[in-house]
């Protein structure tokens, strides 16, 4: 690491002063941003994108540098390895946080697209036109990555972030966001269209979660689940998050069992500690005499923990006993809980009571029972014959995601960059007047 | 009245006990009743409604009976003759409601809708559906008519609504919402989907606004603005409204004058209570030595009140001098304030300092200008050579609002039942698992 931008970096005792100024002089730059931001083209939207990306990997020996230190820090401090690898960047990730704002800026625009339009019989044309929300906050804990991410993806979709780094990995994440505004200034954009929270002063967290009086549209937690109920319980201002991805897989009597297998093992295990990641399987008792053992058996020979109902125990010995709380844990692990429940209208009770609306997955032959579970099961993404594991914005197509929500209002499901635009009504007339 | 439905009315000193019960109670019925509600067919709802439309008919009596009793203590209370005008029904009135929401349910059901679908390269096929927001609670004054409009609005969209009445509206409100409930009970819907609060105690907006325990999912004011200013501070759920319309219209230096007098005379002065209304004229000086005094001394003529600045002074003795109070003022009146500005950026740069984010207009043959005032002006509805007073959901074709939102998120502009509604994502595979 150099001295010099060593000396870019506020130190953590707040050599900025008082925190509560500072965080409402972010907000008044953020929202004047915010408007030079959102009436850019696209055109100069892209090209501060793509300075960006060539910024992060100009910039590469200085952001690996102060990523040293912080990991430094977090090892001397004994941080768990699973925290330590979140946190560590090497030359190939940095390639890789290069290449995903460059790949955003190759998405479509999604300001000013035309969402509806129609006209009305006095002649009146009108348009509903995507538009940016505003000030978006980003509040994240040990992956730098964030930085970058969230900071092309809100300035995609014409809108301006607020950073706020957790504290471990303050340094990275600062380096990070230098390179990111040098992007911004390349292209003729204003620095403040991302800023990164210059302190690791806990209070910020509070002052972004009040608002930052009026400067901020909607928060964004990005991190464990601590952080997320926090925030959600916090927030004067929209949040978009999921708190849990307690997802199932529901194996119906008219399951190929075949596909259950494949589809059961990738939800489960393809990664556990993902939000798409399955944690009950529920198996329709149409079924369960040729399809429960061999599945379960599965789990467990792939090192999957199986906690199950009396119907399960029966079928293993390795089996354990399910109680109340499994039916509602998110285990982010090689464990399972599994149930044998007595048809489509049980499975659907189960699901609506212990789910966490996030996504859920029938396997079926049956078309009518398909159309009833994606209809009654009140989660942001439902599936039919496919695994958990697609619940990404990336597999959805997205480009990238800034988070799943779980929420009703706005936002659902992955969070790309059409859910990152609001609206508004553009009407055409020829000198119209109400009568 | 009748002494049976005078019965059934609770009294004022709240004879139901404690009211954080009562409101707890409320919350947990709509909750129940809202799954019921989201999963029944378009069929059944719209049922439901034409039931509703009957029983108001039906019931006829006792609602103008009650709505008799409402204005008898309103007169005695020295309320003042708008706001007795607002309460008070008749015979046609009534049948005006009844055919409101017979009219609703013949609107395009919105649940289900498709609003996008795509397939991916490994063949999942992704679908964004509409889907009921959940619980809808409305805090409403003086206009009964309100318990029939928003319910309805909200049984079509597939929602449950908690309604608030003002206390001097309760005894015609609880008539209406009993009618509403008995066509609910005649589709076989629960009666909890549309819940009028059986209680004039102040503490039940209170209850509402810190969102019943998590049950209800977004709160609509409807009424004056110190309602709107008190449900924005307080509530701790989202919330669709719009403060102030302080709405512009800008005639630019290419506006043909016959147009323009059309389209202000009708934005300012068509009806001067309604949000729509313009609140102040922006005369481009490219034109006011030919437009400006024409057109104030229209607005004179008819009666409304100029204020102006120096160059609309000169044109007519009768105006006033406009300070700067004027330019923030949504007067709601037979009032404007008039200025003159050297151009579109300054027009622009006044519409987005003094206003209020809801509706405003261009009036212009050249359409560069247009393009650009429409874009830049950052509001709800922005307008071409059009009156403001098209700021209505009905003119907009959506059938009925449930009010005007300027808020960016989720809703935004006239708030009808697509926007009454969240939306999920159906995946439809044949085996797909994520690599």
């Amino acid at each position: 690491m150099t001295s010099e931008s060593a000396r870019r970096v506020p130190a953590p005792d707040n050599e900025n002063g008082d925190i509560a100024a500072l965080m409402h002089g972010l907000g008044q730059g953020a929202r004047a941003a915010a408007r030079r931001v959102g009436t850019a083209s696209a055109e100069q939207r892209n090209r501060a994108l793509a300075a960006m990306a060539t910024s992060l990997r100009e910039r590469a020996p200085a952001i690996l540098a102060a990523n040293r230190q912080d990991l430094a820090d977090a090892r001397a401090a004994g941080l768990a390895p699973s925290f330590i690898d979140r946190l560590a960047l090497d030359e190939a990730r940095l390639e890789a946080i290069a290449q995903a704002v460059a790949d955003i800026a190759a998405l479509p625009d999604p300001v000013g697209k035309v969402l509806a339009s129609w006209t009305q019989p006095n002649g009146l044309v009108f348009e509903r036109v995507a538009t940016p929300l505003g000030v978006v906050a980003v509040i994240f804990e040990s992956r730098p990555n964030v930085t970058a991410d969230a900071g092309a993806l809100c300035l995609k979709s014409g809108n301006v972030a607020i950073l706020r780094a957790g504290s471990d990995s303050f340094r990275s994440s600062s380096e990070i966001a230098a390179a990111m505004q040098d992007g911004l200034a390349a292209a003729g954009l204003p620095r403040e269209a991302i800023q990164l929270v210059p302190s690791r002063d806990r209070a910020a967290v509070g002052a972004i979660l009040k608002g930052l009086d009026g400067n901020i549209d909607v928060v964004v937690p990005r991190g464990g689940k601590s952080l997320v109920a926090r925030v959600q319980q916090e927030a004067r201002v929209p949040v978009f998050a999921h708190l849990d991805g307690n997802n199932h897989v529901y194996v119906h009597g008219e399951a190929d069992l075949a596909m259950a297998h494949a589809i059961l093992i990738n939800a489960k295990l393809r990664r556990t500690g993902v939000c798409g990641a399955a944690e009950t399987l529920l198996v329709d008792e149409a079924c369960a005499a040729t399809h429960l053992k061999p599945l379960v058996t599965a789990l467990l020979d792939e090192g999957c923990a199986v906690r199950g109902d009396e119907a399960t125990l029966a079928v293993d010995p390795r089996v354990t006993t399910a109680n109340e709380d499994d039916w509602h844990t998110e285990y982010l692990d090689r464990i399972i809980a599994v149930k044998v429940v007595p048809g489509l209208d049980a499975a659907i009770a189960h699901v609506e009571t212990y789910g966490s609306h996030h996504t859920d997955a029938i396997v079926t032959a049956n078309e009518a029972a398909a159309t009833r579970f994606l209809a009654e099961v009140d989660s942001a993404i439902v599936l039919h014959n496919a695994s958990t594991q697609f619940a990404d914005g990336g597999e959805f197509g997205f480009g990238a995601e800034i988070g799943i929500a779980t929420g009703r209002m706005h936002a659902r499901g992955p969070v790309g960059v059409e859910q990152l635009c609001s609206f508004k009504y553009r009407v055409h007339g020829q000198g119209q007047v109400r009568p």
